[in-house]
């Protein structure tokens, strides 16, 4: 049993109070939040257990830590500081330390409060993720936020406060040109490139849209990762404006600059338990977004089994809501709920997927219908936005596409952020070694399972190989003969396209069935789609 | 964002899988869950991520780890691997290990369905408190566990469930004498030493009372703290048994014997955000009363104002569910509501409370009537349970003590676990320097905060300082005059008493009121008190 409260909690130790001096020893180990090792003989002369935390200085500066004990690593009179602990403490090397018992951070007063279903104050969401942001929160404290966020939604107030926190403790990016356009889909959809295709349209009919993206955190591959295969995607805050303000699009890894660390902070717990409250989605997209200062935004929403958003149900919620905390932060956000119940076009991998982008810009993309019709329609919708089109936004984006405009305008990009504009989708090389995975019997494709097809494409070595990937040579509805290639998986490495095979093997992604029970041709596949009018590839 | 799902769930690397092998080093860093440490070179290669599990074997052992990564600490081709997964994997000095990435433990999974509001069954209840004992649990997903508890508490069933896997988890003990009489007081009243008369008590009835109990952890002092001023509490299981079965009774610390041990896992979350959720109390007490086969239970609830179990509410829904749980797992449970709103009797800290228990047992407890007047009822009710009092259990306790059997019986227990037998009130020393707080204003002592009281104990140095403590000179409802010394406090150490005097001066633990508006003597304090008939000391 645990009593509450902490005994130092709310006592203010003065820097003058010294107790010891600890010999510095720095642990290169990346940690969460601020730790420091101690003996555990140190320890107990402080009052200190794991867990709790101690104020790290020197006379200089100031760092709050969790301890963690040591029986032999740490001698007594040192102070083991991890790799972010020891750069904050001592940046000049310095080689000595105090340490004295501190109390908790407010935030977890904030969390408790949260977790009893409380509204917090805008006070208390900025305090809350200003601790987030400066490594005060220990991953139990944060994952108890996460859990909290989860089983008591905030409401949109809090949503808004809350993306409103997340800009101000990152860095944002100040445009001289206006009004800026932004984009963003919701993940789960496997093959989801269309971003490639959705910012040179865009751009190439005089908007400005500065895309940062994400790279793969248990996908295939985000578009940062599909990107890079062609350009650099590391690109500072200044050639982010700059490419913006001249070419009329970049296609960044978002990471490169330090807009909203709070998501990154949050992620780290999120991870390990496969959770993403509702409401920290919303805010993570829209503090990202406000951070470019988005004039406006569409956010595609796939939906379908084995995507992050399962039913109609909660992608209208996700759509109204991600509409009205835009209204607040006077950000004109639309939405488009689109079909992700199997992959986005047929290549699936870094490589696989910017070769198909390729392909469909350079009109080569007869097999990639549904790659050519959902960057159109969201472009479309994008142009609507922007008044450049009047009710014809979709074929204004596809003629952009057909008469090659889109392509030229992408080469543009491409060159801006040092790649080889000249480049062609048979140039983009996937994975020299290739398995077919052949149909057992005569049937149709009933059914595509992503988190299966992902779970491949990781196997045979993507989000990190650039090659590995799959090409899917059927989808959903199609007729298939027994012997027919299903899809076949790449890889440059011989050993993890034997391991896909495992993975294929075992996680069947395909379902072929003899008697179709229910074949409806087209959309209409019990999720209602709005906006997209969709094509079977 | 992150996307649902472990790349490698579900997947079975084969041990003869073998990628390549590691070096071993080990990381003396105590942790509560298993981890390896890699370079952040070999985790891209294996594909995982901070946080991700691992598979580290040789080819006799295997164990489940979390990843973490370093720049420098570990180079390319080390597994850095922290005490408790060195002494698992590597017990005979093993220097190299094999990994393999592996999946989330199906726990997490239980979690989730826990968080998600779903009732568990015995065998999801029974896989968690595995992983949770063989540390295969992050403090992330322990943290998910004990919110998920706190939020959607478990029902009887669960609770049930719980306490039997927790106590299948670890070791038992078989006595060969029965019944079987326990006692255990939830925390939060500071000063609250009764176990010491309790246990002489029963034990001198010809009742067999085996005690474990437990340190403090966010307390002045607990009872293995408090008797371990007098005698040895650490005994093993042989001990405990034989001691219990030719004197009566044992006070020894249970951390001394491996029972429960899902206990303390999660303990180590509950703590850094004090939170103690209702059905964890119940399982984690009834578990380690279970594990010693009590027959009899006596659960003490103190309530009031900066205790555990603030309101009546909460005391009866306590008292009823132990008394359930208890009819489930074949034990006799009885609960007392007791008065917590201020510490019990006068002495707080290790030796004050040990010194104060011998002083009331010989009969020199004139100003601590409280501890009097709680261990006989506390007593009278186990000797009316054990059919040894009809009705006049307190009565007989009330003897026991007042013709000195029960000092006696105490001692026979101090000789069995190596202690001094004739050891007396006066020779328990406490520490050498003092500091009188005096009242500023004449009045009436109109509240008493525990927690305060605690914080002050704890800066003089307690627990780990045995003779740090407070004595109370005037508890509540006390007339005081303007200079008259409220408490003082103890301690060896002038650096750590000038600190207790900087909290008592933060944190004034006692109000004194010059116009008592409302003074309700005895034991009317707007809470209602079951079973004891308690007065002011």
């Amino acid at each position: 049993m645990t009593s509450p409260g902490n005994t130092w909690r709310g006592f203010e130790f003065r820097q003058g109070d010294v107790i010891g001096m600890y010999k510095v020893k720095k642990i290169s180990i990346d940690a969460g939040e601020h730790t420091v090792i101690l003996s555990e003989k140190d320890a107990k002369d402080l009052g200190v257990r794991s867990l709790d935390r101690v104020r790290v200085f020197t006379k200089e500066r100031t760092v709050t830590a969790i301890v963690e004990t040591s029986k032999e690593m740490i001698v007594e009179g040192e102070a083991g500081l991890l790799c972010a602990t020891y750069d904050a403490v001592c940046p000049n090397g310095e080689k000595e330390v105090d340490i004295l018992p501190a109390e908790r951070p407010e935030s977890v007063d904030i969390i408790k409060k949260k977790l009893e279903g409380s509204i917090l104050t805008p006070g208390e969401i900025r305090t809350l993720v200003k601790d987030m942001v400066n490594h005060n929160l220990s991953d139990i404290e944060l994952t108890a936020y996460v859990v909290a966020n989860q089983v008591k939604p905030m409401n949109l107030d809090e949503i808004t406060e809350l993306t409103k926190a997340m800009v101000e403790t990152g860095d944002t990016i100040e445009f001289d040109k206006r009004p800026l356009f932004d984009f963003h889909s919701i993940g789960g959809a496997p093959g989801n490139k269309i971003t490639m295709l959705v910012v040179p349209i865009v751009a190439a009919a005089g908007l400005y849209i500065p895309k940062t993206c994400s790279r793969a955190i248990s996908s295939a591959g985000g578009t940062a990762d599909i990107f890079e295969v062609l350009c650099n995607v590391n690109q500072p805050k200044e050639k982010i404006k700059s490419i913006t303000e001249t070419v009329g699009g970049v296609i960044v890894w978002g990471g490169s600059v330090n807009m909203a660390p709070a998501d990154d902070i949050i992620i780290r717990v999120e991870y390990p338990l496969s959770i993403d409250p509702y409401s920290q989605v919303i805010a993570s997209v829209m503090a990202k977004k406000k951070a470019v200062g988005a004039d406006y935004f569409l956010l595609d929403i796939p939906t379908g089994p084995n995507t992050k958003v399962p039913d109609m149900k909660l992608a209208r919620s996700y759509a109204h809501d991600f509409i009205e905390v835009g209204r607040r932060l006077g950000m004109k956000v639309e939405a488009a709920i689109t079909y992700g119940g199997q992959p986005i076009g047929r290549y699936i991998g870094p490589a696989a997927e910017a070769k198909e982008a390729l392909m469909v810009l350079e009109g080569k993309g007869d097999r990639s219908t549904s790659v050519l019709e959902k960057a159109t329609a969201m472009a479309g919708l994008i142009l609507e936005m922007g008044g450049v089109a009047h009710g014809n936004g979709k074929q204004m984006a596809r003629d952009s596409v057909s008469s090659g405009k889109a392509l030229g305008k992408l080469r543009e990009i491409i060159a801006a952020q040092g790649g080889n504009p000249d480049v062609k989708s048979e140039d983009v090389p996937m994975g020299h070694l290739k398995m077919d995975i052949v149909s057992q019997t005569d049937g149709y494709v009933t059914a595509i399972n992503n988190k299966y097809i992902v779970k491949i494409v990781r196997a045979a070595g993507a989000p990190k190989d650039k090659g590995a990937g799959m090409v899917l040579e059927k989808k959903r509805g199609h007729k298939v003969e027994k012997g027919e290639v299903l899809f076949s998986v790449f890889s440059d490495n011989q050993r993890k396209l034997d391991m896909a095979k495992v993975v294929a093997r075992r996680f069947d992604p395909m379902t072929v069935e003899g008697i179709v029970l229910e074949h409806i041709p087209g959309n209409s596949r019990g999720v209602e789609i709005i906006n997209v009018e969709y094509q079977q590839d």
